[in-house]
């Protein structure tokens, strides 16, 4: 059977040239990097390689680069790290310290926000319009003096949409507010220059740009101090302990450097596939484009379907070869609506009934021709069985 | 030149059959775990089959066992993760909610018990005594009602000494209090029976045992609750998460498989060599070991040398192509004497003046017979440099 995958806002494969460039950190250069000899020199050199690869893809400089164990562990070091800044717990004293971020984030934001709250934090979620923009006019009205942190991210992991992040620079500058955005989405499918966009804290992961799990980094403007989530033998400037990933960290920097010297050919190819999908599928009945039409990833196509159930027609697409999404991994396998279909004012049994197709560099026209043949079928398979249908 | 690599209580190099089970899953079996498709069924089933063999080395159930970035984090997870329980923050109200440590535990644990330190808690350092041995009648002295966690390392990552951890284990059941010990060195040269020590919150780290760099995991005793320090889309049951690095997780599988099968074998491998490699060294004059004589890891030898910079000692081995170190490989960089070494009562002098010999199954009896020759020469050559030598 034809497998197609379109799964690549879940993960990617890693690329056979990074797991090349990988292999010889497992057991020829293994040392610790923060021993003095030959073997920990020569594994701290490659790390320092690595760390040059991931700031030239975002115009940072190699000391703004903080090696983290993934996405999430940045998310959490990027918000909590500011939060538990001693001149920020203090603001508790006044009508407490203030954080504004978004109804749509990843839970990665989202969780800590919630717990920052639990301790006495105030989170200002802001709303977003039917594509999933946020509101600057709200953005701007929701600043206090009391404001510290501002994290929205670059663009939304579910439905694909970028949000005005120069914008929101601009205003977190104007303001002297701490302005995070989780990236893990948008790099590799959006040029990113944190210098122009006024960002202070930037989330990557490696394995959504065909580098290895378990390996991210977090962009912390110089000059910003942060403190840590996970304390130890003080790597990384103090700022994250724990012995250097060297295989990983080698990883993520390949996968920069490929993206670097690809990323225009890298995003008209994905862009050229998704709107031939996008067009393609939108030629069924009832069937409709989530997200903004302009404004969305390069890679990113997701859909509804009246009167389906989205965890089925996954299933039944899996049964044809095809991976798919309904949202995002992280939350496959849950069954509540998604909070970001929500958020755009989808109502419940429209959310249930959506589908996340995400592109990648595999991906080829043929593998769009078989989807756009396959999809129409068993949706209209599944409606012959929904109580929805034929109303 | 002939290379030998005796920094094995740094890290590992990855054996080959461990690196040929990972290879797989960077990009045949690549999907997110937490996919409900094909691709990431089979990334699921591969991480509990590595759980399952993990669980099997500790005598643990595979729902105790949680996957982690590596042995820093699992430290840090089970020391936070206790501490920021409701109701151990909130004994904060009496007297301050109450932690025994030891002196000489890894910076992956001192330093978040530093930082609850800052929060309120407060820290007993139980001393040790001139091997590196707590003593069990202060930590039964320092036992108060406020008293929630002990945390004393299974064995010493400098100087290799065994801490009574049955015997610990005993004391903590018997007070109701949690008990959780940094293993990451012990293990794979000990066996560890979690439940038979009653042991509650255990932290691993895979780069130790022949694993991967960047995977750890932490045995948390059924029935017992942390809060998380990584939050997000509920990985690892809500307490760590992330999405799963799957070929990291199959490696630590391995290694503690590999281990399973045959420690009894690589013990008394390490012991042989070890022991030669003690005794052919202190043949030397002024040349004594630190830590125990037997209680003390089958891998570790760690010789101090009268008049010599232990700085200085480690660059002209490397010279040689001897990869040693003076303490921990993460305080490598650092120019004050090792707090191990000052704990256990050495003077700043003798304590600058040691050297960490860490053995690991590539080492040889050829080996050992290099080291005797060269290490010796080296010191009498840095002794006839020394101002305090000859006095």
């Amino acid at each position: 059977m034809k497998k197609v995958y379109m799964d690549y806002g879940s993960t990617t494969p890693v690329d056979k040239e990074i797991v090349e460039e990988m292999i010889p950190y497992f057991n020829q250069i293994y040392g610790n990097a923060s021993s003095i000899h030959s073997f920990g020199i020569k594994a701290n050199e490659a790390i320092e390689k690595s760390r040059k690869k991931v700031a030239n893809l975002l115009n940072a400089n190699s000391s703004e680069i903080f090696f983290t164990g993934g996405g999430t562990e940045s998310d959490n070091m990027a918000i909590k790290g500011i939060s538990f800044l001693d001149h920020n717990k203090k603001k508790k004293n006044s009508k407490g310290p203030h954080i504004i971020t978004s109804s749509i984030e990843h839970p990665a934001v989202l969780e800590p926000c919630k717990y920052l709250k639990k301790l006495g934090y105030i989170v200002k979620y802001l709303p977003v319009d039917k594509y999933g923009i946020v509101d600057l006019t709200d953005l701007k009205n929701s600043i206090s003096k009391n404001t510290f942190l501002i994290s929205i991210m670059f663009a939304n992991n579910e439905i694909g949409t970028i949000e005005p992040i120069k914008e929101i620079g601009k205003i977190a500058k104007e303001n002297n507010i701490f302005f995070h955005t989780d990236a893990v989405q948008a790099i590799g499918k959006i040029p990113i220059d944190v210098k122009k966009l006024n960002i202070d804290l930037l989330s990557i992961s490696s394995h959504k740009i065909y580098g290895p799990k378990g390996v991210g980094a977090l962009f912390i403007r110089r000059g910003i101090n942060i403190n840590p989530i996970i304390q130890g033998g003080g790597h990384e400037r103090g700022l994250r302990s724990g012995t250097y990933n060297t295989p990983g960290i080698v990883g993520i920097g390949k996968a920069c450097e490929l993206l670097n010297t690809n990323l225009k050919k890298h995003i008209e190819y994905l862009k050229k596939l998704r709107d031939k999908l996008i067009n393609d599928v939108l030629k069924n009945q009832e069937t409709y484009l989530n997200g903004h039409p302009e404004k969305r990833l390069v890679n990113n196509a997701h859909f509804r379907f009246t009167a389906i159930e989205g965890e089925s027609l996954n299933m039944m697409l899996n049964d044809k070869g095809i991976a798919s999404s309904t949202g995002s991994a992280c939350s496959s396998k849950k069954l509540e609506a998604s909070h970001v279909l929500t958020a755009i004012g989808l109502k419940p049994e429209d959310a249930h009934g959506s589908l996340r197709l995400t592109l990648g560099k595999e991906n080829t026209v043929e593998d769009i021709d078989y989807v756009s043949e396959i999809l129409p079928k068993v949706v209209s398979h599944l409606r012959k069985m929904s109580p929805l249908w034929n109303r």
